[in-house]
């Protein structure tokens, strides 16, 4: 599949046993790229660092392995200057390669650094969770994590390819998966009703990972997002709508420090969340939530636990770096029909907070 | 006068008074921009803030004062981080706008963090140093140093505008505007046959900072810059050239520490450098040596001092993020015609490095 953005274009491969054979799959380097940073945390290292590695040898690269922290604490300025450090005292230059190995935290934390060590050099995504490989890795955005809130601090910087191999999809923990289910069920939401329908009526397969039926999922998610991407690389129109959920689940992670709720949990609460302000707004007819509700619940993704203040939440959605004029939301007049709604009166965004659980 | 890079263009504003009269020359900014951050310092601040901030009040945006610490200690990480944690706090969005009021180095850092923060925010530069203006300010290159060198972390991400104001140039103390003159001398010596002329025949005035003068040598490195970079945002081929004297001179600063030589004086000796390797391997005709002293020693700008070993300083120019497979040189093959020149044998480039001082 291929990726196209203004000036350039890649291709996104997904399917089985993709890492083993990157070497068929990686690009054309320049004859000057001569090292492979990759970037990892020791766990997915622990699995698929040696093909990936045997892959670079093959290509006639250096491979050399940089970890960092696992999760979202490798988003950090911090780890990026000691990314940055390895890359100078290995006298890196603009023609070596970066590669991402890893989930979504590592895709940001990685492309940060290709974005910006010596103001860009080659970059490679081989995501590893479903997050990864259905949202994070395909669109270049890049980011690390400030103490004042998330992803603040990043570029735009495409890849030269990505590698989106299911295998270790088998591995990746529950909890981490069923997060990774969220993205799917928000592509699924707002722009593929033939996907809905098939999480609706036939869940089993995915929740059991099965190979084949995961490349498919994979791919549904990485076509939608790519049209976006294609048109509106820098979130300028219709990429907003893919920050379905995102509004509130943004404002959530935030106020958790970043812990406590998984990025999917907190934008299945955000998708609940634009579904209840879509009824009350009378955008969407009754049972809009009712969907929403029975999909979420069937992905093990219900809303649990109590909400923050609404107070606080509304003034860490006016954070939220998409929406500069006022609190925008992207709201479904039905099933695959978003639409960004920028004046919800505040008191209804209020209401139906405190109905989902906010304190008053 | 306007510079196009591929995609977008923008105005370079030159003359007496811009600062002043910046509300009449500052771009449109969308409706939600609020908030306008200078980035300078206390020196530049002291002088030059006032009028800015008036200017930003009369386009309704709220002027506020980010000061950094003086000269190249502004172009870290951890000013960055300061800078994105001030932005962070007044929730700054896309829409509002940071102005980088100073010299070359702060044009870097402000530029960097304009091109980082939430992904890029709008920015403006507002040099004022000759370096700034001649230099630095036009192109969209950003960047902080690492401890490991110089620039090694950056964006390309071009301003919104940029206002040359030639009425700060008047304080800026001798040494570096004499290191501003190298940066002219480059575009002399490499694009401007004209402008060299000049040099040659009439300093006094130049030297005297009379207002009109400046005015024009700035304009006329501007117009070789912008011309350069339209052709070749991305340093992929003309705009190498720009690199004149670089090469040899980023090392310097690198062995330097970025101490002891101004960014000048250190191009100045690469230019020398880079004379003596032309005539060297015939490239140039004899002459161009000599040419080189004259101008150079007419603008204060005379390589003094010893260098470091000849092997620390070809293990430093191997850094040189412009050049990925092994060192290339800008050479003259005479002045107005320069040549990118990969191949120099080493021999060479060791016995013209110990002709200029370099331990053997």
């Amino acid at each position: 599949m291929t990726v196209a953005v203004p000036g350039r274009s890649y291709d996104v491969v997904i399917g089985a046993g993709v890492i083993e054979a990157a070497a068929e799959h990686l690009p054309e380097f320049a004859a000057a790229a001569g090292q492979a940073f990759s970037v990892s945390d020791r766990t997915v290292a622990a699995d698929w660092y040696e093909p990936l590695g045997g892959a670079l040898r093959e290509r006639g690269l250096s491979p050399i392995l940089l970890t960092v922290p696992e999760g979202e604490d490798a988003k950090s300025l911090e780890v990026a200057q000691t990314l940055y450090h390895q890359l100078a005292i290995r006298q890196a230059h603009r023609d070596d390669v970066v590669i991402a190995l890893g989930g979504g935290a590592i895709g940001d934390l990685a492309g940060f650094v290709a974005a910006t060590y010596m103001r860009g050099v080659e970059f490679v995504q081989v995501p590893t969770t479903l997050t990864g490989q259905v949202d994070a890795a395909v669109g270049g955005k890049t980011a690390v994590n400030l103490p004042e809130g998330k992803n603040l601090v990043g570029a735009f910087y495409q890849p030269r390819c990505v590698l989106c191999d299911v295998d270790p999809l088998a591995s990746v923990p529950e909890r981490d998966f069923r997060s990774g289910l969220a993205e799917v069920a928000k592509y699924a939401l707002i722009l593929d009703a033939e996907l809905l329908d098939r999480l609706e009526r036939d869940l089993a397969p995915v929740l059991a990972r099965d190979p084949a039926v995961l490349e498919d999922v994979v791919a549904r998610c990485v076509r939608a997002k790519a049209a976006t991407v294609a048109t509106d690389e820098r979130d300028a129109g219709v990429r907003l709508l893919l920050n379905y959920g995102h509004t509130l689940g943004h404002a959530l992670e935030r106020l958790d420090a970043f812990s406590g709720r998984t990025h999917g949990e907190a934008i299945a609460v955000g998708m609940m969340f634009a579904a209840r302000l879509a009824e009350a707004t009378d955008l969407a007819r009754a049972g809009l939530v009712a969907r929403h509700s029975r999909l979420l619940a069937s992905l093990g993704l219900e809303p649990e636990g109590s909400l923050p203040d609404a107070d606080a939440i509304l003034d860490a959605m006016r954070m939220d770096k998409k929406f500069s004029a006022g609190i925008r939301f992207v709201l479904l007049e039905d099933v695959g029909r978003p639409r960004i709604v920028p004046d919800v009166p505040e008191d209804i965004v209020r209401t139906t907070l405190e109905a989902l659980g906010a304190g008053g």
